[in-house]
């Protein structure tokens, strides 16, 4: 049987996924070109053997508290599982360590990735064709993906020095309702954003909680970043920030616990009324997207919880002290790539580049004096062996922009220093053509 | 800030989402009452020890193929993985020696267990609200919730003794296209259904197959139970006997693997045409899988895959073989079901109780002289502490039926003993109130 593209649904045919098989791609197709383009975490210290270790810990603490019961013990890892997770409370003291969020543990569905969790929470506020979601462009293009999937339209608010412009965001919110549509949520990296590597000050993080109450939307935080702050440290996350529970935070494990656990969650605290009488009429998000995981992938995987939940467990919850040594290897990265850059591209030279300085995370965005698209990207990797992503993959119209994000985190210094020097060269070939 | 439960996705008001909730949760409210209504695997043998085993099996796997290359082995179990997943060449040997079925391991995505797989499948078969799938009702919820989540309407179609009624089949499709609907796809369970236990002789299944490819449907063949058959053995999967590329596969190893490492997959070999000049403008349907996978759950945590794989390596991806002292348990359980009940309630006895007699399974069917609803279930778990599943649940309109499934997958023989012992109480009582 023969089935058609058109036929199928529309996401698949939609640019964001385009971009999503493309990043995903490139990397493979030119294995000998050094690549600023993955923000994967750094490799130098994955160890199986601490898999290993973390099972084992686990085991330890779910017989800890099931009294001598073996057969408990063995059906919280090997069994189906409950939905919303087994290491919620774990989760929840991580929170209060790390980032000074209190959260009820009951509040928090353990997921398949910071992916699950963003497709649970757009699929649930997403009950009509009027239901939008707000997000700065450029955007991560995950949100994007789990938007198209959910059906639900990215309304694009933008950017600023701040990691957003309030007064867009205004007009855009008045202008959808005007349109008839109901904007539900704001999608934001508060903390070194991906794409643009930018934080935003407090007082923007505040004022944006106003805004978030007064008009009615939910803001979904999304902090896979945080912890890799310079020295000068970081505001508070949105959620800790946040007395009218108008934030729904996303959490991922990938950069800071482990990613081949694919270990995601998400807080939805928001009282749901209406939820029938057997549960007093009255239910939180997390119960509506636990019931949503349910029709989906049932339960993440009890094994994968269990080595995750060992690494919390053997760091007493507290992962800023866990990665101390991968903190220090992105800053040190961040500061290799902009003391290279300055040297590459000194003040006043030509070809004129200019860049940001973030001051953390895992991205710097270059901007060129030309436009850089995929087929340059093919260019520099084939010619050049040096890879960099496009930025109009985060604004999901195809349209070619002069600009480029740089990701360091999975390098060495040497890499970072080699990777720079033929990005000068491609740059400069490039100038020569595009005076 | 509150939300409204209307304002929320379809989805979370339906009586599926109610159904599933229930049947989760029935079971810890009556914790000291025998279950026969969870149909999960047996717990007998399981242990912990066998997944560090597995674990360094799959490690030894992947290091025998990297060449010495330890930076490779620890980024495969550790680091973000392939979207269709790292075990597909596993898979595709565990079907050709389990089940006969040949298929490229290019065409299998990897999912977090089979429900993830089956929405995968739902949402890309989902393109306007003209698209529907046909369900064999009484119909295992899993699938219902996966299409409610979807937006996709299920198309009903009469079981008959075979597994389905092949006339009502063709009605029902010939009556959807009349009424401008699609029906893209039907949903079967071909060994010993849940929740009715029942399997299709093989000339069911080559009708099916014909039928499929005369009205241009898809079939999705679940598969969880087929290797627990009785002595008599088996029809070949519809997967194996399909020539015409008719059959998506859908496969768990949540009985036969780990159900706590949550893997499933899909076997989607689907020609897909119109997918660009970059791909010579054809894919298979595994490849669109693939990308709707990425914004769902980006891929299948590689610890939980490492830990599967390692079970079939260790099997020589037999799982048949491995599964002999549970499929024993499966058989002697069902055994004692039917004996127990032929005990309980002899022919021409009163009250009448009827009930199905499948070869393997987790499954059999009772027919009371009442209609067994949720309320009667809560007074024979309070009043005689055993649990049974009304069949209402499985035909998602809420109307009580004489039906119900008993499920006798993880008891001991012990436990089935007295459980029907309650159960035949629990009947025998309600019999003399509705005469």
């Amino acid at each position: 049987m023969d089935l058609e593209l058109p036929g199928l649904h529309g996401s698949l045919g939609s640019p964001v996924i385009e971009s999503m098989n493309f990043l995903n791609e490139v990397a493979q197709q030119y294995p000998d070109a050094l690549s600023f383009a993955a923000g994967r975490p750094y490799e130098g210290f994955f160890d199986i053997g601490a898999v290993h270790r973390y099972l084992d810990r686990f085991v330890a603490h779910v017989r800890a508290g099931a009294g001598g019961d073996e057969a408990r013990v063995r059906r919280t890892l090997l069994q189906y599982g409950r939905t919303k997770g087994i290491i919620h409370d774990l989760v929840a003291k991580n929170l209060r360590i790390d980032e000074g969020i209190e959260a009820d543990p009951e509040s928090i569905v353990v997921t398949v990735g910071c992916q699950e969790a963003l497709f649970l929470t757009l699929r649930a506020l997403r009950r009509t064709e009027r239901d939008a979601v707000l997000a700065v462009i450029p955007c991560y293009v995950g949100l994007s993906g789990a938007a198209e999937l959910a059906d639900l339209p990215v309304l694009p608010v933008a950017n600023s020095a701040d990691g957003i412009d309030l007064d867009d965001l205004v007009r855009t919110v008045e202008r959808a309702k005007a349109d008839g549509l109901r904007p539900r949520a704001l999608y934001v990296v508060p903390d070194f954003a991906n794409p643009s590597g930018i934080s935003m000050p407090r007082d923007t993080r505040e004022r944006l909680l106003a805004l978030a109450e007064e008009h009615g939307f939910l803001l979904l935080e999304d902090n896979p970043y945080g912890l890799f702050h310079g020295t000068a440290g970081r505001p508070p996350a949105l959620k800790a920030l946040d007395s009218a529970r108008q934030v729904v935070y996303l959490g991922s494990y990938a950069k800071t616990g482990l990613p081949g656990a694919r270990i995601g969650f998400v807080v939805a605290d928001q009282p749901v009324t209406g939820a029938g009488p057997e549960s007093g009429g009255r239910q939180s998000l997390a119960d509506q997207l636990a019931k949503i995981k349910s029709m989906l992938t049932v339960n993440t995987p009890p094994l994968a919880q269990a080595v995750l939940g060992g690494k919390l467990l053997t760091h007493d919850c507290d992962l800023r002290a866990a990665n101390t040594r991968e903190a220090q290897v992105y800053r040190d990265n961040l500061r290799h790539v902009l003391d290279g850059l300055a040297e590459h591209f000194p003040p006043g030279s030509s070809p004129e580049v200019t860049w940001n300085a973030p001051t953390g995370g895992f991205f710097v965005v270059l901007t060129l004096p030309f436009a850089a698209d995929d087929a340059l990207l093919a260019l520099s990797a084939r010619k050049h062996k040096v890879l960099w992503t496009p930025l109009h993959h985060f604004y999901g119209d195809g349209a070619a922009r002069r600009q480029i994000r740089l990701s360091f985190s999975q390098l060495t210094p040497d890499e970072i220093r080699e990777g720079l020097h033929r990005l000068a060269a491609f740059i400069g070939e490039l100038s020569a053509h595009h005076p």
